[in-house]
């Protein structure tokens, strides 16, 4: 019983990031009604959504693959738990938005505004993401949610490991207030050096 | 079979709650074309569809919560159990639409009846619920789609729980008639409020 | 193996299902910029869009509970029933087309070529639908495919019972020619009556 | 373990891969506010909204069985496969764009450069669905990822089959540049050919 809770859990959540990672697509526009030199200038012209999209959908694979791996050391799916990971989705869920926002702005007016938002939400998403390991893996919850003990290895790696993220998102935000594209590239860049550092060094499992 | 049989049923529903909430994002509308500053001062007066987006978010969750207790409960996927299931779904699924008509006329003329509807669709649904749920749990069904007897206290309890639903709804559409905004932040806030006390008090397990 | 073959292929025909009936909420526009009255006006004026979204609700339903009940049968996913599975997708998943076509037109001038074109898909979807699982059921794909012999009565009877749909949107079409809005009301009713005519008759489980 | 962490991905992957499949419905758009006689031909005229629609459909239909067969010798989802696994998952989640250029252009000015890109990402495609196998099918993977050995028929003959790809695509693109409407046309051809040839020839059971 308890593994097939946490497995519905994870079903739902998988729809939610799968849904939410293939709808950044919508904000890639089609340039109507243009003849074909035009065309290609506009497509060119477009590459702040270009850049937005792969950012995003950077950032939202990486965080679906540390959901993945927190619910591998989750048991059981409690109240508290389903609680947190509908904050994280609705999180997830609202990424398109500061992703069309920054697709709009980059590269125009407005785009420190649009690019600090861009940023600055993904830096609430991964302090949601923390505030949620820590209430899962505090002793005082005791054993059977998680898998192993709170007091392992594993687990104190990933409580450090899940500090990365708020300090790169932060970071990519202070970057953006000077450099909003440089704050869009570094968010994106974050998700793609993690998962290649990761595949470079085998033994690094959980982030 | 059985099991597999609500195996599907479960997958089939969770795919359009997390649709359903994911497309909640669509009406978070970019301004567009717009510079720094009267594009922060449009930012911020979309507080309507953030409201809407959140509050709808939070009724979903909680729905989805629901429907996997629910189906806890269910052994068997009979077609009288489809056929509910299917309507509840259709409500959910229209959820999107009547979050848009409150994202776009909250704060403006015209926000009443946003907001009953709104509300109110929320109160059709929440019976729907409480229908289908007295269908499963009726002892006219007999054993054998419920995984506890009809006469247990679990199914009891849950009759009794499922009431709030409508109470709530039915409140939050009252305050809509006075107070537009009151109403859909209240219908948010049951979601939050519930979730909430259910972490307080672990020992209310179903709802 | 071969089970875990049908599974993943049920998992992504229910993703499309799921996503098809919840894109046609897509078509549920929210009249924009209008005062209370003209807002109460504008939304009733749009029956046809809540008919159209209605009716095909149903009849995506009602095809997602016989896509489960045909895989239930069906006990090996081959190439052959994954190419008819894939048309039969295709089929399902133009269905918010149509439904966009006639939500517009519905009431207006062009009623009867949308109406046509609505329920003329559905004819379509539900030939698709006899063509396959005459494919499945045939004796000379022998054993092994079915979890039942392809003499057995309960294959006759699904055999049988699929001849239902080509001809009950067949009569929506003949109907939408002489009353458009009477076609659509039709498409939409066979879902429900059959549904309901299940509930009342739990003797019937295969369709 | 092993085998529960691939069937997560696939299911995340199932996900995108039917979510990216229905989106391309909205690309069928209803012309708006025309009566009966105008209706009729616009909707004619919108022929290579339709094209695309199923040449895109074809094309990512099959790419999701192959998907699911390649995921079928995956014994266990290292990081490197999920690395790559993502990445096909980004060239996929981009196709509805690429569609909807071809869709707005084909038959119009401009046609040659939206056909080239809409081949030539399926080129791109290909080729990473290429490198991604060589990944997983290196000997020096060793055992254990696969459910077969390296040097086994199975895979060799896996690894020849998947060159088909970018050389039909590469074909596609360079029909393109001379026929931009036969481009998509062989494209979305090349699906349907290959479904159908292993139809007829059961003992083609991997691509």
């Amino acid at each position: 019983m308890p593994t097939e809770e946490t497995s519905r859990v994870e079903a739902f959540s998988d729809g939610v990031f799968a849904i939410a990672i293939t709808l950044l697509v919508l904000d890639l526009k089609v340039p109507r009604g243009l003849d074909a030199a035009h065309l290609r200038q506009a497509l060119l012209e477009q590459w702040a959504a270009y850049l937005s999209f792969a950012a995003s959908f950077a950032v939202i694979g990486i965080m679906w693959v540390n959901h993945h791996r927190m619910f591998q050391l989750i048991r059981r799916a409690t109240h508290g738990i389903l609680l947190f990971n509908g904050l994280l989705l609705f999180m997830i869920s609202a990424t398109p938005f500061t992703t069309a926002l920054a697709s709009e702005y980059l590269g125009k007016d407005g785009q420190r505004l649009a690019s600090v938002v861009y940023c600055g939400w993904f830096v609430l998403t991964a302090m949601v993401w923390n505030v949620m390991w820590r209430y899962v893996a505090s002793p005082a919850r005791g054993p059977g949610i998680l898998t192993d003990s709170p007091q392992s290895d594993v687990i104190r790696g990933v409580t450090r490991s899940y500090l990365i993220g708020p300090v790169s998102y932060g970071a990519a935000t202070l970057v953006a207030i000077w450099a909003p594209v440089g704050g869009v590239v570094l968010a994106g860049a974050v998700g793609v050096i993690f998962a290649l550092s990761v595949v470079v060094d085998p033994t690094k499992r959980y982030r």
